[in-house]
């Protein structure tokens, strides 16, 4: 048999006292970094490009692609600091002059507190961010327009704050994110959409956000990739339930733009509701018309991220089932994904296609012009 | 002042004894109809088409039109008693020789115990109807060929029930239902593919199911026509995540069927994912090409619900995208939103579209006929 021999306890052991055993300490690396040594080569690309993503993904907090910090393009960091989109006198030259842009729809979304959970943290968040748009952008320039922040999970508090602006001529489109804790056609909501047609403001849904449920109906995803294409899914769910549930019946002067969301799924949603509704229509006495004669009157879209087929008749195709005055272009500056006005919708077009699609759509739908 | 009289306890009471409060009585009506006389017509006539819908929806439980007692058919009922699709004889009179139906493909969802959360019940209830189906239905009735049902939540178990039947004639596809507890593409599921790669088998994944998340990535809607309709939303989430995930990669011969899921969101889901996927592309090294490529690949798709834009040709370029060899005709038989064989398809068509849309896709896919 062999005798073992026990190792000392380290220095600083008392004998003379009971001696310890701790079961839970943390340690931790001084920088995520250092961790890196220890990590293949592909995983500290992987790491540096798409952040950690625990579970529950990009919607649950910051994991950015860490190759383009703050989701943004590289050139569009300020020279003078701060984080992209930050800097109005950048942002004025770098993107506003450069790209010939008369009218600029500012959509504040990093942060967008209205589905925190601390309504009036929410709240206050909300009313802040507001007062530093119009002081601090529309204010300065006037090519730029501001969306009212709101606190959509609180509806009273939604219709206050929208209350405070009507009529300010900087606001021009009332801002909520797309996943929220009950599909968006649920009458909790309705009071946003009846003070939104009061103010004579559309309503615009951005992608993103996180209502406690997952992005997909069939669970949370792996991905980067899914999240960006999941969020176009729940926003077919949530159109669904915008036109299902009446509120365009409850509010006929509701406009909506869909931001961020794609907007090739479109018609393909619109024939399969109009095929249940058609069979099921008792179901909700106030839809009183086929889903897609709701759609097509009610809903807006910005462009960004455009689909790009192989066929670009697809896409002409498409746009022409939409509505060519229902789209709303938009770059998504200063972020990675940004589409170039000068690279986007190459499909032969006409004059009048192109001034509504560039310019005349938004002008009518934001600032009544005609 | 007034003197308050107390009325006295009911019969019964024995003032002997103290006299009790219990604060938590049930009653119930003899029959849920009893209440009718209390509710308006208009509710009546939803409770008779839609049943009650309790939070969570029909994907929670047998809640279905009962107008069309089922989801059925009224005239799908065996004049010999018995639920719809129960009468191998009725349904070949009313159903394979009145369709001129040469091969039918049986799809047993009511009920697919795949999803249940006893996984030993699971696997018992999917062995007990692979063997009826065999004994009772396509033993008797050669035109038939059906499903294995697989315990799919467990994926050691599935492959145990996927080899039993490994060469049997009359199997011809291993069915999963849409709505997982993970998306489809996670490893837990890979076992699945690769013993259905091995037995030959494509595997069939039906719209439904419940695996414990909402229908749609904004929660729980109100509506059995928003479930109709949130199951092609889910089905788009499943494709993402059995293409991202690498699923084809791992198992290159896998053939996918998506059965009752609809198929015009297939070509802007699939513009959508190369898009994305050609900018970050690194995160999903096992994608070495286009997931539209992939897609077109791996995934046939059943034709019901087909849907039914107001122009025909915006339907045949759809089916132009997808491949007119990837479409498999199907009615639902005996559903109520079954689709006749002789009013699908109003399209201007070659006759070799139409051989393969109705009878020879299928017979390539499920017999391995030439």
């Amino acid at each position: 048999m062999n005798i073992e021999v026990r190792p000392k306890p380290a220095g600083g052991i008392n004998r003379s006292r009971l001696a310890i055993a701790d079961c839970d300490i943390h340690h931790s690396p001084r920088d995520f970094k250092l961790l890196y040594p220890y990590l293949e080569a592909r995983w500290r690309e992987h790491l540096d490009l798409f952040g950690q993503r625990p579970r529950q993904g990009n919607a649950n907090g910051p994991q950015f692609p860490k190759s383009q910090p703050d989701a943004s393009r590289r050139d569009a960091w300020p020279p003078g600091g701060g984080r992209p989109g930050s800097d109005l006198d950048f942002m004025r030259t770098h993107h506003l002059d450069a790209n010939n842009i008369e009218l600029g729809i500012l959509a504040m979304i990093r942060p967008h507190p209205g589905g925190y959970q601390n309504l009036d943290l929410s709240a206050a968040l909300c009313r802040a961010i507001n007062d530093w748009q119009v002081a601090e952008w529309t204010g300065p320039e006037k090519r730029l327009k501001a969306s009212i922040v709101i606190p959509y999970e609180d509806a009273d508090a939604s219709v206050a704050e929208i209350e405070r602006w009507v009529a300010h001529p900087d606001m021009v489109q009332i801002l909520l994110l797309s996943r929220t804790v009950e599909p968006l056609g649920h009458r909790r909501y309705w009071p946003i959409y009846r003070a939104a047609a009061e103010a004579g403001l559309p309503i615009g849904i951005h992608a993103f956000g996180n209502g406690g449920t997952p992005t997909t109906g069939t669970g949370w995803p792996s991905f980067y990739i899914e999240d960006m294409i999941g969020h176009s899914q729940s926003c077919q769910s949530m159109v669904s339930s915008m036109v299902l549930e009446g509120v365009f019946a409850h509010v006929p002067a509701l406009r909506v733009v869909l931001i961020e969301a794609g907007f090739a799924w479109l018609p393909s949603l619109a024939w399969r509701l109009d095929r249940v509704w058609q069979n099921l229509r008792s179901e909700t006495p106030a839809v009183t018309r086929p889903p897609s004669e709701i759609i097509r009157e009610h809903f807006w879209l910005t462009t960004q991220p455009m689909e790009e087929p192989d066929h670009a008749a697809h896409l002409a195709d498409t746009i022409g089932w939409i509505g060519w005055d229902r789209l709303l272009f938009a770059t998504d500056y200063p972020h990675w994904d940004y589409d170039d006005p000068q690279q986007a919708l190459k499909l032969p077009t006409t004059p009048d296609q192109r001034q509504g699609f560039f310019l005349d759509n938004a002008r009518r739908l934001y600032l009544g012009a005609a």
